[in-house]
């Protein structure tokens, strides 16, 4: 087996009392596996937008500096106003953030399950993979095929599983087709990926046209901007074409999703010729899964009295569907990575460099089509 | 049997291609019943909020006039500017309503189930009992225990059935108490009834001081002011000392619900040292089921990813139990109607009073503490 170090490093984030937000690497002994478990070398872990939300969020980049080199280097910026409160419970305690990511398992414990693992590339969801080196459960980790590097295998779980786990709500819960916001985004290409693979009808919405041009290019068959004129008009015809009354919104702030709420109301009454005082019978679902708009959802109630306003979360969803369902999509996720879920990244960093001020400006801005690949081994 | 007439009268609301909203009287055949069938003479049949929807809710009322007496009665207002798209598929069809109340049944069909009836007083639920006679399946009726008055079973179904479907629903989705906005309404001094006998904790919010003093008169352990300084704070005490993570709500807009949800999660993070970026796991859900606020729902998000906010409706919600569980309940309401399920008047008028300008302008505006009661014998 290859040299392990004594000790190795791992990015942690840090609010301070005097109300900074910090990001330094700790470094510790590198931990002996026990009997299920592993020690993974990390070789790729995506920043993503759910890992941004601990890991920068709180703090205002604009006053972000960064000191010293290699293992002191440190980064230390001003937490935003009005955020004191959220994050007091954080104040003093260094973070480990990463939540998924691949690389070499180099000791392994005593159990068959762990040494079947020993010298494989395999990919790991977890909570703290922005590190050298990390001990995880044998049920952490997702033996990659043979040939697939750790590069391919970084993303694995969030995105790939987020995806399938939408249509998988739309088929349990009895839908057939989806509406989706932010649709040109890693997540949204993915999915109309996978719509076309599995021949579900997808309707996608952006906000730009040359996110129109791209979501076209890969084969999507219903694009439409929101900011066109028509917006209201398309995206109606749209939904009695397709039948989509389930929408997956990344957005959240504003009123995107009582407008697409609207839009399936009208679809569902199109051959009624007088609406009862509430509404249709058809059943509406948006799911709200992300933020990027941060400001509150705005729901104009002017769609019936049959729909319903949730969020969506990938930890849940796979509590609800339980090991083998989840072992089932993992699997095809293993066999489609380079194909259907490959991931592209803007940029490959160190851990340092995740560290120096004008990089962090960049990734904790990052928007949708944009995503960072930490290199724990550069 | 009685002598029933030729014809009768009915109360219709049309909406003009000029522009207005009109209340009038049709007089048509009293119609003979079918085997399952039975004819009602309506004595009693409640304005309820659902029924104004339909009824008045589209006219401006401050421009409603009245002209001709008895069956020529006939009350005009102008439409609400803004809501000529939305009454549109209204246009020229005179609209029946009315939908619970109560009477003697005057005809029966040949069935079994049909002569059992005759002579009796029934309740019923249907949807145009605004008249003098009415012809329905015996299925829509429920007798009346001998001594009930039609006055006391005119609301045996909206407010009673929809109070049970709140702690139906409390139940059959794991919740073990209740939030109830609106609460002093005469649906809410009947929750509380219910959940007094019944042992369930209900959180009773209201707007007004007289209402926090009403509500604890009958009992109430957990009675909050909205516009109390400390609402808040206690909002959120008295859902930790309840568990009550599902929300009724009759207002709609605004962010009221939203800061139940809110409070909702401060009190599941009680215990929690150090949240994670999404919050607690506790489902934390609100069901909206009026609109004493037309205005958008404001949903702020800042209570984790563990939540809907939903419609909530009683015709859904009787389709889902089933019959055997409604029947049930209608039982519980028929031997508790002069107790638990007491409906209260601020009115008792006849049919041609609801078409005068006056009358209109009063229950058009009629607040959850006000009850008018059609008596069509007058």
């Amino acid at each position: 087996m290859e040299n392990v170090p004594q000790t190795a490093l791992s990015l942690r984030s840090l609010v301070t009392e005097d109300g900074n937000l910090q990001l330094l690497l700790k470094e510790s002994p590198v931990p002996e596996p026990g009997d299920d478990e592993v020690v993974v070398r990390i070789e790729a872990t995506p920043i993503n937008p759910s890992d941004q939300a601990t890991l920068i969020a709180p703090a205002d980049v604009s006053t972000g500096k960064t000191t010293g080199t290699g293992a002191d280097t440190v980064y230390t910026a001003k937490v935003r106003p009005g955020l004191e409160s959220r994050v007091k419970p954080r104040i003093g305690k260094p973070l480990a953030m990463g939540n998924e990511g691949a690389g070499i398992v180099v000791k392994a414990g005593s159990s068959k399950a762990a040494q079947a693992l020993l010298g494989k590339t395999v990919a790991v969801m977890d909570g703290a993979l922005y590190c050298q080196y990390r001990k995880v459960n044998v049920m952490q980790c997702m033996p990659l095929n043979e040939g697939t590097s750790a590069r391919d295998g970084a993303s694995c779980f969030v995105n790939p599983l987020t995806a399938l786990g939408f249509v998988e709500t739309m088929r349990s819960e009895g839908f057939k087709a989806i509406v989706h916001t932010a649709a040109a985004s890693n997540l949204g290409q993915m999915l109309n990926r996978i719509c076309l693979n599995d021949g579900i009808d997808l309707v996608n919405i952006v906000r730009k046209p040359e996110q129109v041009e791209l979501l076209k290019s890969q084969g999507a068959k219903y694009v439409l901007n929101s900011n066109d004129e028509n917006f209201s008009r398309d995206l109606t015809a749209a939904i009695e074409a397709t039948g989509a009354y389930v929408a997956f919104d990344a957005i959240g702030g504003g009123d995107l999703g009582s407008r697409i709420l609207t839009c399936m109301e009208k679809a569902a009454l199109k051959d009624t010729e007088l609406p009862g005082p509430y509404g249709s019978n058809t059943f509406k679902q948006l799911y709200v899964y992300g933020s990027l708009d941060l400001s509150p959802t705005v729901i104009n109630r002017n769609f019936g009295f049959s729909w319903g306003v949730n969020a969506w979360l990938l930890t849940p969803f796979i509590q609800k569907v339980g090991p083998e369902k989840t072992q089932q999509l993992q699997k095809r996720v293993a066999d489609e990575l380079t194909t259907t879920f490959a991931s592209h990244y803007s940029d490959e960093i160190s851990l340092t460099d995740a560290l120096k001020a004008e990089v962090v400006a960049e990734y904790s801005k990052q928007a949708t089509g944009q995503k960072f690949l930490i290199n724990p081994t550069l």
